[in-house]
């Protein structure tokens, strides 16, 4: 899509707009999850970013399904939001100096991502039904369950150990 | 803080830290939402923005109540998150041609916004909570349930009527 050429003309071309937008999305985090494992010193943190980069590779795989059920290439079009996020993560990492406050840094940065991820597979979720797309829904679907369970397991490692360790 | 000058030693900088953040995109977003409702076409939606207006402007004011809580004056620190969020908003509806696709598009970009919020706020009460001050956890809580119910809102008014107005 060009920028302000008003390619977008029906709901059909907003999804395809916003699924080459969320993999774009999905190739930044797997490029930004390597120094973030590097980073965390918890051992249940880096298992579960790596863990995390594991399934986002996954995710990839299945967005480019989700393309080719509906017709397309998979693209990648520039997504803004998903570069703020890991640019303030890692202006943010880099001014902290103690590991145990690094972690919880790390896990509120992590969750950022989560949620960008959750509110636009919500959104191409809905959008797909809509479309009468209930194949590319249930992909999506899939992906959804898996981002929000990654933001619950982050939740449970740092209340469960994290922060009390950051305080 | 500077950037990469390691100034954030202590869970409780790293707190302040993301107050200021929050606290700069707080203001972004009361600078972005007039022309979010200036687009709008749904009345419903149109008035949900304009209410999500007030609201922030509200949530201005409490903030600066936890900063003065927590002993510290309001100040921003640039967000790029937001800043990200927001030029992916812009740009997307900027390519949008039909007025009920963009209705949905601006949706989707409105409730990115929430989930940003959501997700920092669920982290600012789990840090003031650990940090020993169920005064500042306690404002911070009754922003963040005003944001998942603003998030709630928007899945109605797009899954009611927008979503089906723009297929």
């Amino acid at each position: 899509m060009g920028l302000f050429t008003k390619d977008i003309k029906t709901l059909d071309d907003l999804f395809v707009h916003t699924l080459q937008d969320i993999y774009y999305a999905e190739h930044q985090i797997t490029k930004a999850l390597p120094d973030m494992i590097a980073k965390a010193t918890d051992p249940g943190l880096k298992q579960a970013f790596q863990n995390h980069l594991g399934e986002t590779q996954q995710q990839i795989k299945l967005l480019e399904q989700v393309f080719r059920q509906h017709g397309h290439e998979p693209k990648e079009v520039t997504c803004p939001a998903i570069n703020g996020i890991i640019d303030e993560a890692q202006e943010v990492s880099g001014e902290v100096a103690d590991k145990e406050v690094l972690d919880a840094a790390l896990i509120a940065a992590a969750q950022a991502v989560e949620h960008y991820e959750i509110t636009r597979y919500g959104t191409l979720v809905a959008w797909a039904k809509q479309l009468g797309r209930p194949d590319c829904a249930s992909i999506l679907q899939q992906i959804l369950d898996q981002e929000k369970s990654t933001d619950e397991k982050l939740n449970v490692i740092a209340e469960s150990k994290v922060n009390s360790r950051a305080a």
